[in-house]
């Protein structure tokens, strides 16, 4: 670069930088060479970035010491934003128009909103981000742009498990479980290789009834002989109050549906 | 806020307000009330920030006149930036263990890294953002997370079309096409309501054979009373050389997979 910039045209680029990879670590020397400058100089910026994202409650970014040391961002999603985004999900859950015959709620158009499941891909990736997650697992379809946006804030690859066994999948292992809301019993595939033995796995998914699919999630993770470290869910159902897995965090309740109103609640 | 933020701090901050949001159109009123500064300070902020983002070559920030007017950033991704991601993504597709007998290619893990897919997203958000798409749309289930990170540098939802036909999908409509890998009749659902008639729709798929699939998407949009403004596919295959669709773009050609070679090229 022929002009060096100046600290207000660094700061901007760093942040540019960081926040596009969430948990990601940069070394200095990822700076000092994009910008030709010092490391003080850098040191100096860096110290600026961290008061601006903490002002603004945007994140933390943390400084890791050591040779493979350097700084990284890490979403934080303050009470009042998530607070807030809760509250714009659940507002749009509770139109009329969304009750599908069978007391189910149509809420796709949510699932694929790229921007609610930025901010709950962050609010999970901010959750689970100090268990040093290796993989966000999910089940086809409609958990796969959350859990996209989660693995995104998180660092890490996804893993997708199948309904049905597709060659473009090569090796598999399936699991079989029963889906809550049909009651039958279901396959799920996933590549073999997809997982390596030994890994931190957080589960994603978009919806919770009985918790048979998350269930089944996790026999999939042991039998690739690997750990769940957490399991996340944006909403479940308040029947049954029994589910078949008792670790997990879940954002908001549907707590009935008719065609008199459409209940849904926060959580804390 | 107590203390007002210096020009260095609300450059760092507008940077990232922005590039959280891209394209979507933020008025000047927004960073006056944001940072509780006067109109000629912020003028003079974004100022700075355009010239970061186009000397780092990040992308462009936009003046948009007129009462609904304010400022919007644009991803750009300039060819360096596209021939290095195109390539990491060609060089691992090389690995011979990827191979799947039938002569396919096991590509699930590439489609499922956040990273590569938000370069590529950016890529077609970039390429098509001109043409005022109001949706993005694609089919289960490999090219969700492609799709979503193209919906997201489009400022604009996705919609997905499903296999099988779904309670929760509430009304749907469907379209039978013929799958140019199996050369059988499938048929797709979408839901009735998920693309408001008129609309522009992108359509976005992570693999094309002889561009059934891609047919159908398009029959899809047609029978709900939209206009396609455009097919981004990330693969395409060599063969058969004459597609059932003409006016696409794909961005890599699989010229052939066996035991010897496994050849990618990437497309100019």
């Amino acid at each position: 670069m022929d002009n060096k910039l100046k600290r207000n045209e660094r700061i901007g680029a760093i942040v540019k930088v960081l926040c596009d990879r969430p948990n990601r670590i940069f070394t200095l020397g990822h700076f000092t060479e994009m910008f030709n400058a010092a490391k003080s100089t850098i040191s100096e910026d860096l110290v600026i970035v961290k008061k601006i994202m903490e002002t603004m409650s945007f994140g933390r970014v943390e400084t890791i010491a050591g040779a493979a040391g350097g700084v990284k961002y890490i979403p934080v999603v303050v009470p009042e934003r998530r607070a807030k985004v809760l509250n714009q999900i659940a507002d749009r859950m509770r139109d009329p128009k969304r009750i599908i015959p069978g007391g189910f709620l149509y809420i796709g158009d949510l699932l694929y909103d790229p921007y609610f499941m930025k901010d709950i891909g962050e609010i999970f990736a901010e959750m689970f981000s100090y268990r040093g997650i290796d993989y966000v697992l999910t089940v086809e379809t409609k958990g796969i742009p959350l859990a996209m946006m989660t693995a995104n804030g998180l660092n890490c690859p996804l893993v997708v498990a199948r309904n049905e066994n597709r060659v473009t999948e090569g090796a598999t292992i399936s699991i079989n479980y029963v889906s809550g809301s049909t009651g039958q019993i279901q396959t799920m595939y996933v590549s073999k290789n997809a997982i390596k033995p030994g890994s931190k796995v957080l589960i994603i998914d978009d919806f919770m009834r009985a918790g048979g699919t998350v269930l089944g999630l996790i026999d999939l993770v042991h039998e690739l002989g690997s750990t769940v470290e957490g399991v996340g869910v944006l909403l479940e159902t308040s029947e049954p109050a029994v589910k078949m897995v008792s670790d997990y965090t879940a954002l908001m309740t549907l707590e009935r549906v008719s065609r008199e109103e459409i209940v849904v609640s926060i959580k804390e």
